[in-house]
């Protein structure tokens, strides 16, 4: 159970039910994720997540699918349950495929162990790496 | 410097510049990063670890691009600065603008900060996200 | 199902007992927690880490409740469950209010935002950073 | 060197030079953090996340020492050079003083301990810490 | 339930029986794990990951249940719950006793609470150690 | 430098020359690491830590270099270079060999990326493993 409970549209205050409505329209669903039910107890944080969730997942120079997957392996990358299950809903319904889900894990698998490979081994940044843009 | 030190490619066995050799024609570059000059003390993991990068970056249902930029993100989750450093290259090299970046980064970040709120607030998953694809 | 089982007081050695006996004193309660219970398979960790627990813990110049939060703001970037939980309660009941908690938590979710921005910007320590305290 | 370089408040646009003037004012200063200085590539990632920390940490149910010490706290964790370095920084001129800082990382190293012994031991949660607040 | 479900050796594909045949046979066992179940999805991915952890995991320089135990510190540092399970299960197939886990556990513990200390205190390399091997 | 600067045995209190006397005899050797030196500036840390480290890392049911090992193993996973350079330098003065270090890596690497896939294709824990020792 969530630490201090979910607050469902019914109950909501009018501040947390424009956010509600703000997201269901924007989504386009009818549906509110438990992540925006329980941050609601702190409606100035349900606010500023949702207000900057919106503006950096709207489309832009990366389209919404390739931040869902970025998205997607981040949580991965920490071991979110949550957060995997859900965007990885996201991602689907943004249009991933079975081929570029699976496509996404082994790119998330292998940069994980380069990583650790890297700091291992005690690598230093190669010269033309450190010359910036 | 490297744990065991790095392997020059005049220094090389052959076993060792036969994988050099296959990442320059790969990568249609004329140097080796540090990574892989570290790495080839132990020729068996240089060959594997290789064939894996070469395998899984290669075009598929996702674009080398995308690959590397999910790459970063990783990297940056992971905060190692070495695969951030050198990603990041290989992503501009493939094609990321300066607002592909950013984007990026904003995605990371908020990912990161949401992450966190979901495990501290104890949210359960939704059942529309347990019901598998 | 803890790895190795856990033990319960009844079946506990004189040893571990004593460190239950002291865990309920010095808490005053009267259970013993899962953590505490899974530990005792080797007595000496059980006695070194409650040692060190109650030493680290106690009352100092930062106050208990300061404490607590402390902890679970680094088993919420751990996303560690058990952790979250039980240092969740117990920082309630150190006086933890649902304001002071969801303060905690946008502390907490910031900072793990801005970790990842300052690396993958790859932001170089600020001059007057490094010259100590 | 920054990804994409810092950018000097004489070279910033109005829009990135109203963010610097408010924290400068905001945080009585005259100088400004490089991680502001990268973040202001994007100018509207600068805002909004300037916004966001300023609404954060500002005094609360938790007073801005506290906050600077969980910010600590975060960064130590996940290990993060220079969050660390700004936030004891900060942490110090919001009054931490040596003894709390030692402590602070007492707990902070003693969680992170303990969050791996939980899940090492597999332990599961405490029915008493399941039945939420 | 798996992101895109298990798959059954009897629905398998030739290619697939082929790879749960080898590791039926490498570890003498007649199941397959669902980590390898849920990886066949991605066949080329199964082959490549079965492939990589065979070579690593097979006797070397380091015997086999040191290798297991290895893998056991890093899931519980990255807190991966089914890593756990299976690896811990591995090891004490491979010989680990009771004892020799709880070991590992303070070990890994300890590890993880210096490593913060480490970064928390904002240690500097002692000159010693930069000086490679 | 260390936030609270460095504790050298000259103008070290009586309680930390016991401590750093305890750990050059113990280690057979004359100096003291920063990480001590650092730690020095709260003595009573200094002193639990030693003291825990001691007790963790002496012979046991694991000899001295698989702890060594396993304590790489969770740094580099951690990616705490500090800890990384003077575990590995550790782990060879108690016998690790060229060959022994890459095969460790090899684990702690490839550990990182199956940790991630699991956690990515959303594995459950197959029932066997669910029954305990």
């Amino acid at each position: 159970m969530a630490t201090l409970g979910l607050i469902e549209y019914q109950e909501a205050s009018p501040e947390v039910r424009a956010v509600y409505d703000d997201i269901m329209a924007t989504r386009q669903t009818d549906r509110i994720n438990n992540f925006w039910k329980a941050l609601a107890r702190d409606p100035v944080a349900l606010r500023r997540t949702w207000q900057s969730v919106k503006e950096i997942m709207a489309p832009g120079a990366l389209d919404p699918l390739t931040k869902e997957m970025i998205y997607v392996a981040v949580s991965v990358t920490n071991q979110c349950s949550y957060c995997i299950a859900s965007h990885t809903a996201a991602a689907r319904k943004a249009g991933m495929t079975d081929a570029m889900f699976t496509e996404l894990m082994a790119v998330v698998g292998m940069a994980n162990e380069t990583n650790r490979l890297v700091s291992g081994y005690q690598v230093e940044i190669d010269e033309v790496f450190k010359a910036g843009s």
